[in-house]
């Protein structure tokens, strides 16, 4: 990608008294009396005291704030300096990491994929309450998660009137402008001027105001390009030219291709029995590797004028655009790979009016998500064997990221699917379970399972079929005989109960693998 | 209630020879030409064929057919004749029960409250598919739940273009008389025809074509006060003046009332807070007593202008809409007890304007549910210390009634509140657990638990914060250290893990109930 002059509008001087000069381009920073709060990372993250509760932008490692998090886990490692952070979803290492391994964070919402986060978390450090990402904003609005101090948002620039533009994600950070005391604004130049006309900015009303949300199509825009922000609010910028530090992503593997081949033959199978129009309904998909072999496996599909309406749009998504399968993709994040980043940038002009990024009360929304019919793609830690699914916890206990937008889109999509490969840790865990170790996703939410194995299709059966169903279909051959003689034992013990269980071995499983490292 | 005089508008006249003659009223029956298709209950039922799905109107024992199903068991008893039985929800005893011991159901779906199809449910000899009351009508729509063979109706009226307007509820005869090949009609004289004009029919059309649901707020109405049906579907009309089994309703014992004291303490509470209007927000009370008595409490309480926006409209609101402290009720069934039910009769034209009767799919609806804010409350069988419920299953294992329209509302709600006694089988077992036994309800949809001990606050609460918070102020005395004490056993063996618990003991406190009759 060739350097544009714009990008490097302002200069960053460090003179020989140590004093630094900075100067933002009036393309970035639009009004002139907004120029007086330009200031260092460090002096933005003296305004943020012990105890305050700090939200940020960030959804997935695009568009969160780094350098004034960066300073702020300077200072917490040499004063008493510990913060409540909420933020959209995931953010970059910048931000969770340095923080978390200052010790500076006591509680964090809604979502994390870090690794110090969850270290956190895990050990009694950092209270972490995992919360659906659509019900997050309102409930910030409602009151229910305590008055939001600070602010810290990343922008592609400031308008005259105080908006804050966004970067490559939007997530919270509409209502957290909305309702902190104080904003401070990370301008990135790292991010592309281009992206100002991307993002689709509308804040429901709270009850009893509400009115319906105008989205009838994938395509709708119903907002303003820019988040609303009272400019005397705004009580600090800080320039910076840092990148978000994307993630890699691993190649499509053998289980991945195959999960995608049986739920591509599923989706075409419902189209044929007229269950499913021919262009499909619009697909969420979650985040990660299975999710973006099954966008993949699309691209060679025979399916034509495909629309995304999810949470996040990762290469796969640039993939279906370039091809003309997909016709517009609506979201709250563009996360894709370094390679995908600079794709996405170099064809920023193809891409601007096929991609909308909305606040993820939107993108997230029950109300949308029914309304429009969404085909709902989630992954799954563990399914146990009735179709109850854990997308949260390690064997019971231990958090691994969050249920994430999942349960939005899962509960109320027009199809919700779960995919997990058959088993993890080379074989030593079975993936479906006699019963998960944490329910996520209740029996009553999971129509369709898949695994690399095969996919079982749940709708309109019941607890002992839906057994029967799982373990034909899904289970891994090693673990297929074990979970079919826990089932017709429960069957047996329980006298034919609507949910067979033995009590005393519905858990065994696990505990065998925590206690020998397999789970038979 | 005086007898009126249209209420004998027709008569049957069974001559020598047995042979019946039928007359419905022009007032019941506005269509000549559909005069020929009055026929016997069991005529009708011989339209229905094993292996049939038949879906009919009910929901509670509200409006349910109860001439042609007891015309159905009868065959069944003597030939082979088993039926997949579709439903609102809970029906009467005429019908659930007469057909599930007349072994004619091979599968039921989404609820039930029947001890007969229970015991069928929990033996293995019927297949129920426990849904969310709102998702089953679109399943059935987009062909998800089979093709609809015969629907089954109670109606008050056929109109000359053959709408159907119903009796005390709607629940899913709608859906049912659009998707089935043919409609059988039970028109029946005990029901008032002062029902006429208090129901609202809108049916949302399916993705991609789905328009926002124009409800902005409880008093909307919407559609149509009948179920449109082309009258060439209409296969049979039977003549009955079967009156409803409704429920006799507990008088308010000591533990819902101090339920419902905690309860009302705490809006008071966050209307003091400014996190709640003065006048609340739409209420949502499940059904039974703990429900009646919540009701029953707010009559006395300082609140004004109250709404409900709900599934079943018991005798509390009867008192509320009476004292002028609730100004709309909108659900999808009238279910008062016998006294309530003359009481609704006696008065309907008082409570003509300020009761909406709409199907499931509109008082259910998460996108209405969320618009309006509504307070959902909820019952649980049993709540664990980090705030899961089980609403369904007894021990794990066997099936109570089903998840009905709880998840519906508590999922979507402003506030969703979950009321459980502390304790049951008098003392034997704990209501609150250290991990519940199935999960209907996960910790992210639970706000607040409350008992006759007292009411936990969750939101913003982490898992080890929730837990102190529902064992201090839920769990009963004789529980509250045995529960205590397997939170700090858990958090120092999992290491103060996020969710800490110990898989081995997790669920012994079942397990000691059913093997000793004590959970502890």
């Amino acid at each position: 990608m060739p350097p544009r002059p714009h990008f490097y509008f302002w200069k960053i001087m460090n003179n020989f008294y140590g004093v630094i000069k900075m100067k933002a381009s009036s393309e970035r920073l639009r009004s002139r009396s907004l120029e007086a709060k330009i200031m260092t990372a460090e002096e933005a993250a003296s305004l943020i005291k012990d105890g305050m509760i700090v939200g940020t932008s960030g959804f997935t490692p695009a568009g969160y704030p780094k350098e004034v998090p960066m300073a702020l886990a300077k200072r917490a490692e040499k004063e008493n300096l510990r913060i409540t952070l909420y933020t959209g979803a995931s953010v970059g290492d910048e931000l969770d990491g340095t923080l978390a391994r200052a010790g500076a964070i006591t509680k964090r919402i809604p979502y994390q994929t870090n690794d110090s986060i969850r270290k956190g978390i895990n050990s009694g450090q950092i209270e972490f309450v995992d919360l659906h990402l659509s019900h997050m904003p309102q409930m910030i609005r409602y009151g229910f998660l305590g008055k939001l101090d600070v602010a810290i948002v990343e922008a592609v620039a400031i308008r005259e009137d105080g908006g804050i533009v966004p970067a490559t994600s939007v997530g919270n950070t509409p209502v957290f402008i909305e309702m902190a005391e104080k904003v401070i604004v990370e301008l990135n130049e790292s991010q592309p001027l281009e992206l100002e006309g991307m993002h689709d900015i509308y804040t429901p009303e709270n009850p009893p105001h509400r009115k319906p949300i105008p989205i009838t199509k994938t395509a709708d825009r119903i907002g303003t390009t820019y988040i609303p922000c009272n400019p005397e609010k705004i009580a600090a910028i800080v320039l910076t030219s840092r990148k978000d530090s994307v993630r890699p992503l691993a190649p499509v593997n053998e289980c991945s291709r195959k999960i995608s081949e049986h739920l591509i033959e599923f989706l075409d199978h419902e189209v044929k029995r007229g269950r499913l129009p021919k262009k499909l309904l619009p697909l969420q998909s979650g985040v990660g590797n299975i999710a973006n072999a099954v966008l993949k496996g699309l691209v060679d599909s025979p399916f034509e004028g495909l629309e995304f309406y999810s949470e996040v749009i990762q290469d796969a998504v640039f993939d279906l655009l370039d091809s003309g399968k997909m016709t517009i993709a609506s979201g709250t994040s563009v996360t894709p790979s370094e390679e995908g980043l600079e794709r996405f940038y170099k064809n920023i002009n193809f891409y601007r009016d096929k991609i909308i990024l909305r606040p993820q009360e939107i993108s997230n929304n029950p109300e949308v998500i029914r309304r429009l019919g969404i085909i709902a793609m989630n992954t799954a830690i563990e399914v146990d064997i009735y179709g109850h699914v854990n997308s949260t916890h390690i064997m019971g206990t231990k958090m691994m990221n969050g249920i994430g937008g999942s349960g939005d889109f899962a509960r109320n999509a027009y199809l919700s699917i779960f995919a997990t490969p058959s088993t993890a840790k080379d074989g030593a865990i079975s993936c479906i379970v006699p019963k998960v170790s944490h329910v996520d996703h209740t029996e009553h939410d999971v129509m369709v399972v898949v695994t690399e194995q095969g996919l079982a299709d749940l709708r309109g059966l019941s607890p002992r079929e839906r057994a029967r169903e799982i373990i034909q279909k899904c289970a891994h051959p090693d673990y297929r005989d074990a979970l079919m003689e826990y089932y017709k034992k429960a069957v047996d013990l329980s006298g034919s109960a609507h949910t067979p269980h033995i009590l005393e071995e519905a858990l065994s499983w696990h505990i065998n693998f925590l206690q020998k490292g397999r789970m038979i």
